[in-house]
């Protein structure tokens, strides 16, 4: 069974609805009993409208989304989790909540970020274990999905901010090809690397989602990926000064489980050690986002330094003596592994790797370690995190595709996902 | 002499500042009595501060700036040239607005902007001959500075709202790299494309203004570029059936006019036919922009439609039926016409060209075509315009350079405009 049973999958919502068992209204019901039970323990909402006004008609009429609260909304506040923007009533939709809209889905609740989507903490608990975080920054998107109150959610990645929650709380979820999702009304960050993801029950699910939003019915695609070639990643930076350490024992564990049940399933794999341009990427990462971050959330720092967060104020403090230099090497160095990247996909479908050193921290203070996450974001390439059943937190594998191959990463994962349950 | 006598050069202004002769204080009630004298009968202002703080400090202290009016500004209302925005307050200073801010700038007014950056036309008039448009959509930017209003103003470009404005209106303006100047808190009409970009008396205004503001020194270097190569090009995309025809006589006049100055002045000329992926990018220029407009102001169309200006509105009505598949095709062919232009460069410092077809239209109902720009906004590459003294209204022409190359773009700029005023 690859939906526990708390969750809400999209794709059962709309074969209900499709089949007359189910109306749009009565869905959205669903989801506000599931919050009415839920949320009070869990603590991913912001806000939620109401009395939302529910579309017969659509792809996604009666899905209730969850909506990441750096991204506009016209008829809800939008605090980017920040003090500075409390009660801020934003003009406009953001584009993909008009989007969301117009395929008939209800934008219901925001949901909770850290402030402007940098590192430090929510409130939110994870909903598999309250003791334990559910990770960042999207984390109310993650946790809200993870708690069966809504059947989507929208989350956004600049480092690792929606894979790696997505692993915490045992969602699917996917980071699309840059700008496949066009982040139009979204706080940014970095322009370079923000990117918009979906969170959902399963890999159908977000596969369902993201083909719709993104108008492009091949992402959906049902069939089998045939015997895709796989390479297997450690992501093994141990040259580089802040690599962080391996993977903890028990996601490398899944990652060999998963590995072993989509090679039996037919798929080929093999080792895969990156070229020295991807770490040396990797490495430079920080100082794009940071000397970006620098001037996206330059009012802010000039306006409101005292009210910004402990680790992002540090972060802007530190990001004031970068030099435009350091940023252009950092450019072309991303520039360069993207070549060398997308070189090593002619001979790869996919890429195997963890989607988070291990399983979600203990507290509510550290939201966990973006180090395998950035390296993708960065490339621009789509990112899926595939939940690996167990015992304990969940444990997520990513499956990382070429650059606007979303629809073989989601196929890959669907073929993971179903030998993990085979 | 390179500066109208009616126009505020930056540069001139700083020099006096700078020896004591001025001090920003000053320099900004030059900038507020032109306003009184100039404002009533061109029209360029949308609103602006009646009692700025003035810095004392900083390398843009004293500069008055005016602000195409789809850039946030946290103490003035931003209306994106729409009824549907009309007061409508931003929380936050867009990223540029805060940057020339920390410089000691005064973001002075909100220039006038076509409706969300399109082609239907402004009140305004051209400062040159009010008979005639000042093109569009940097309308107001563009009539502020040739007015002499303010030294410096920032207008945006999707197709050629900021070279061609500059070129009707007699002044100097820079297009620069894609993303040297990020556009956090620009209203967004397609994200692939849009480009803030910098109006100017003369070269070194716009050379030392973009230098300050992406924090880049060399992008000022006031050195000579030798004998640059120049590669004089027509855009003579004739075998594409919206290809709009051949530049005016005038507009072609000036471009030889041009390219004999700075060939007497040591640079070399070659003649130089684009290759095929750039005239079919060039063709396919609009589908990039219209299908990302179309996501991009999804929410006004939604709610709005009715309000929306009426060309924008006929054309968000036919974006709404292009199908992905057709931008997908665009960008691809974009990206190809990328690779190419990039060995041209191996070969030539810059391209020369023309900045618009010919004059200012006549009447203001017409802001001018875009024709000869939007395959170099498509590129990313930098773009400067230099006005051509001569009579009646003003022509310009257009140099264009390597991406990121945006310091020898201006250089050759300034050798061109030295020429044609020796």
């Amino acid at each position: 069974m690859r939906t526990p049973p708390d969750m809400q999958s999209l794709v059962d919502l709309r074969t209900r609805i499709d089949a007359g068992r189910l109306d749009p209204a009565g869905a959205i019901r669903l989801a506000e009993e599931a919050i009415a039970a839920r949320e009070p323990a869990v603590g991913a909402l912001v806000c939620r409208h109401p009395d939302p006004a529910v579309s017969e008609a659509g792809p996604l009429a009666g899905i209730a989304v969850g909506i990441k609260d750096i991204i506009d909304t016209a008829d809800l506040p939008t605090q980017m989790g920040s003090a500075i923007y409390a009660g801020w009533q934003p003009k406009a939709d953001a584009a993909i909540v008009a989007r969301l809209r117009a395929l008939g889905a209800v934008p219901l609740a925001k949901t909770t970020t850290s402030p402007f989507a940098g590192h430090d903490p929510t409130a939110t608990v994870n909903p598999r274990d309250p003791r334990h975080t559910p990770g960042g920054s999207s984390a109310g998107s993650a946790a809200a999905v993870a708690a069966g109150m809504v059947p989507l959610a929208v989350g956004t990645q600049t480092g690792g901010s929606v894979i790696r929650p997505a692993a915490f709380c045992g969602v699917a979820a996917i980071k699309p090809s840059f700008r496949l999702l066009p982040t139009v009304g979204v706080k940014t960050v970095s322009w370079a690397l923000d990117t918009l993801g979906l969170f959902g029950a399963g890999i159908p699910d977000i596969a369902r989602a993201l083909s719709l939003i993104a108008d492009r019915p091949a992402i959906d695609l049902d069939g089998s990926p045939g015997a895709p070639r796989i390479g297997l990643c450690l992501q093994d930076f141990q040259d580089f000064h802040d690599f962080g350490g391996a993977p903890d024992a028990d996601a490398l564990a899944a990652l060999y489980e998963a590995a072993r049940a989509v090679e039996a399933a037919g798929a080929r794999i093999t080792d895969l050690t990156l070229p020295a341009p991807l770490p040396e990427a990797w490495a430079r990462q920080p100082v794009i986002q940071r000397f970006e971050a620098r001037q996206a959330l330059a009012w802010e720092y000039a306006h409101h330094r005292a009210r910004l967060s402990p680790e992002l104020g540090a972060q802007l403090d530190a990001a004031q003596a970068l030099p435009a230099s350091a940023y252009d090497d950092a450019r072309r160095s991303a520039h360069r592994a993207r070549r060398v990247l997308k070189d090593l996909f002619r001979e790869m479908d996919a890429i195997l790797t963890v989607s988070a050193p291990g399983r979600a921290p203990a507290g509510l203070d550290d939201t966990g370690d973006a180090r395998f996450n950035r390296l993708w974001t960065l490339m621009g390439v789509p990112c899926v995190t595939v939940p690996v059943p167990g015992n304990g937190l969940p444990l997520g594998v990513q499956v990382v595709a070429r650059f606007g191959d979303d629809g073989r990463a989601l196929a890959v994962a669907r073929m993971i996902e179903a030998a993990l349950s085979a």
